[in-house]
């Protein structure tokens, strides 16, 4: 892993990373989160109460949208508003979100209120869903500590169980790499999401050969690094949320 | 006109405008504009051509896009692509952006080229429309110089007409006050949207009695202000674009 | 203002106007009117309550909805329920209508009762969205006086509490003229849509640059011819309403 | 057959039946016609040509969209383009009203020529869909003649092949009755819209058991009656085209 | 009707007829039936309880869906989920299905219970509309024994009043045939789909001239020839049922 | 391993699968597929040609849509189409299975040939979309083969690269099982779907924590048996294409 990548980085190192919290005036929480060229950013709305039928179970729910921006790209794409419905891709990432942040929280100890996180690609360069669970991560911690505040929230209840980061990882000329900018994405071989919680365990696995069918060695590789990658994510966002 | 505002304004001031002209790195023109706490995110997307429907008439063509995110409000608002349609209100202001813009243009000028504007409101504090018309002139501007760099564009034409602003105005408790925040906005008995050219002519004028009705010298009234609002913004579109 | 148009009529003067109030057997209130070849049918729906969202406050609700017959116009038209959505221009309106309305009425008096107007163009010639305004304020009348002998409205509510006009004016080869025909509109460098009250007080004020900028000078002129036609069909409004 | 309605009709009699042809200064051919309460503004879009999947062929095609004003009826009915779907009693009349008129005419002498009818109801008080199709009738040989006037229709070319009229009939405590208003359809047992040509044959026969299931010579007197009607309404189709 | 068709049938015979009843291990009834190479899969879902609208009155409710699979004719078609909305002859088809099984039920026998009956085409070769009503009465009783099981329906109420079928005949080369394969409707002159009840009553009578306009007496032959084909439907559910 | 599974099954043995290769009459290859209780029929359509912005360069398209009849589950879910709008979950699926395809087919061999693979599901008991992957293969076979026969294909070419099946893994109460019937899927903690081809090499891995985060220990187990199931389907699939 020693070969230099475009940006000069090495093959186990991420972009730069910088999260600015409470970007948002409006939101309970917000983080605008960059991973090199991708600004992703994430809001979490906090609503007193859950829809209607999860009322009663004394729990709560957290739930996200993903979507881009039309000129986030290198070439306009039309809104899906406009086209009148959310693309497949969008519902895909979306979900994906959403589970992954679920995986973070105490239903029980979040009560019944529901916790929408909402991230908005302003500029896209590779790996945009794992910058917005990333980012969204940090918007949902200041989302419950809004509502604690607000007595929505037991004040003991530790509606956090653990810390949520993402990164792709990807095999380029049969070489495993750390977090994919958008030029690398596009000549991967193999492409792979890893979700994983501040203390190493896995949430989310999906690896998809877009080349050549790959091996159980390779994806070993490229678990290796989506760990190694996590948990630089992780150590990055405990410095921002203890500031 | 001596009472002082919420935000300790006086009647005819505008609230801090800040406009960071090349915020995106994809767009071939853009700038982050903020009226005070409304920050809109304008994005020009050059074409080299036109709509079939347009071909052949040597002219260009100038369209623009407004969406607020879902989170740029107090209360989250529903997502339009999840609702599955454009509202009312959003209609409206895209339309109201795109003609404004083309008053800025000589389409001859532009040739067969077609930019599209996008207007994406990131945070709402009222005067949303009037901050994304301003903001996006200067987004306008950086995209017909992109045009003209690589070639799409002749070299000598002159296809900025003039440069367009924008402002709100309103009547609060009998008095007219320039670029009204939210709290303001709501309050106020008349609402007027002004856009105008660096000339000081008219482009549109929309006044409309939220509450009363207002008379002929009240309009005179809001029309001063608006002019006084819309060279100080020319001002400052001039200053940014001259950097 | 001495010069001739098309139709004979000098610039300060309206098309001929008729209303057939009352054109509907099913509507509480309805009329159909014309301005020359423009021909609306406005019916008010009137029903006791109120949504959900208002209910308890004690206030009514009028709200529009203005569509065009897909032949109304020169070239067939495709239905909205066809394309699947409702298109700008329409959403435009009908809250251009709705707004124009609800300065019609002392929510309070009017209790917690709904009117809702719906505007269709039969036929098409300029001045859609004006004849639907002035038409929809006698249908408007009306379903207000069913309710009042239905006893939905307190018997002596004065629920009206000034009359609606409309009328377009525009700037056609430097020269300022009252109610555009289709073929004028067309040809006008700006165009404008003044609301009124009987009384003679604003409720709206739309001026649109189609083609060049316009000054100050032309702004008051076009308010002028604006207050002269709303003021002629104040008075026919008010001949209709005696009968 | 004796027994009265409550119009004083006697049980094989049309309500009254008025055409008002020519009715739309804009369309190529149009008729307003009324049974008794009911008003359908039908009018004929001529268009040179045919969609792409029809040309070259030497043939020509009709199409119908039916549609109801939300206030056609005596409780307002949503607008299906706000709804943003087409429901599906209005597609299968659609269906039927084109089908019906495609039987009237001859394509290849239509020629590559495509007419659009739209059958608009005004006003409902039963029968809309036989009101349309018998309307639509005259304003398709207007359309064709407009189409033959300016050359686009071959000069001798026969495009009509007969004339189409359409009426319901229906069973009302066992009695057979002729063209039901909205009163006697809500209570009809058995229900039967039949669509025919001037010469008697049938084009389209279409009986449902609204309430028991009707024998076969309860179906004949339905399939007598609208004989009857149908010859009735196409004498005064022939009577209004003479004109 | 001695003349052989191109699968050896006589005109007055049916395709092979199976009913496999109780297809679905999730529905409360099934059946997938064949017409010849008509397949539809028909399943009943039962739901105690009515829609809000309907409850209070004791009365129960019974709808249909009908959809085609998209390769269940000889060229694909699209997805009505993908188009985003659900076609014309759908609609019509869903409604006809609907209202003949509405037929067969007392709605005050079966309680405020709904039953939904879906259609779905695996492989289509004309006649699906017929065989979808076939088997849905099928799938139908047996979801009606399920509630009775269930107690949600009175041990003793007799629910079903009749037992419903449905045919299709049609006039090809002036020759009436009965139960027409897809080659065969795609040249009948007129085409009709007959719903009867076990009794031989008549609960929908549709018949279309897609050619040539019928008269009478072909009229009365196609109804003869239906009512043959449904006696013959009506005996082969009864041993069905029977099992 | 030892424990037994609900229905009697060893924790890393398949449910018994059954392949109808042919089941369609209409499709160029299908393939109704059971997995238990889940039964998906697989249609291929081969068109030949591809989508315009894929023309020119000698390689064909592979796609998928994947669906549910409404009532394949235990309740009834609404239709897609009715909504108006593809839902998440499916879209999601179809582009999982559309991409396993593409990674079995050699895109310049098939050459400019479409294929789509509808994967609709007729009976829903856990696992579908694996048992739609390993379905739609035949179908693919099938397809290509009837392409080859019309001389769409090149004779030599060898279009089909490897074999593709997938299964589903999950520990549920810690212990990984294979191949997940519905009540068992409900229950894990762990859930992942793995797509492999006949050599033994992943295609895509989907891990997704449902219920407590899993550890690469976990992870490893979950890997091994799905390349067990994946092989054992590979051999049924052979079996199946040989006769």
């Amino acid at each position: 892993m020693s070969e230099t990548r475009v940006d000069g980085r090495s093959n186990d190192q991420l972009r730069p990373i910088t999260i600015e919290r409470g970007w948002s005036a409006q939101a309970e929480g917000s983080a605008l989160i960059s991973f090199g060229g991708t600004k992703v950013l994430c809001t979490a709305s906090f609503t007193n109460g859950v829809p209607r039928w999860m009322a009663g179970k004394g729990k709560g729910w957290v739930t996200a949208e993903y979507s881009m921006l039309p000129r986030s790209t290198n070439e306009r794409m039309q809104r899906e508003s406009i086209k009148g419905k959310v693309g497949g891709r969008t519902h895909e990432i979306s979900r994906l979100i959403g589970r992954s942040l679920r995986a973070a929280v105490d239903m029980k100890a979040l009560g019944e209120n529901t916790i929408v996180i909402d991230c908005d690609v302003l500029q896209a360069d590779g790996g945009t869903r794992t910058a917005a669970i990333t980012g969204a991560f940090v918007a949902l911690v200041d989302a419950i500590e809004w509502g604690r505040e607000k007595k929505f929230i037991g004040q003991k209840a530790q509606a956090i169980v653990d810390s949520i980061q993402a990164v792709s990882v990807g095999i380029i000329d049969g070489t495993p790499m750390l977090d994919l900018a958008y030029t690398e994405d596009v000549r991967a071989e193999t492409d792979m999401n890893v979700v994983m919680t501040g203390r190493g365990l896995f949430i989310e696995v999906q690896g998809t050969a877009e080349g050549a069918p790959f091996d159980r060695e390779e994806l070993n590789a490229l678990l290796e690094l989506g760990t190694v990658g996590n948990a630089e994510l992780a150590r990055i966002q405990a410095e921002v949320l203890e500031q």
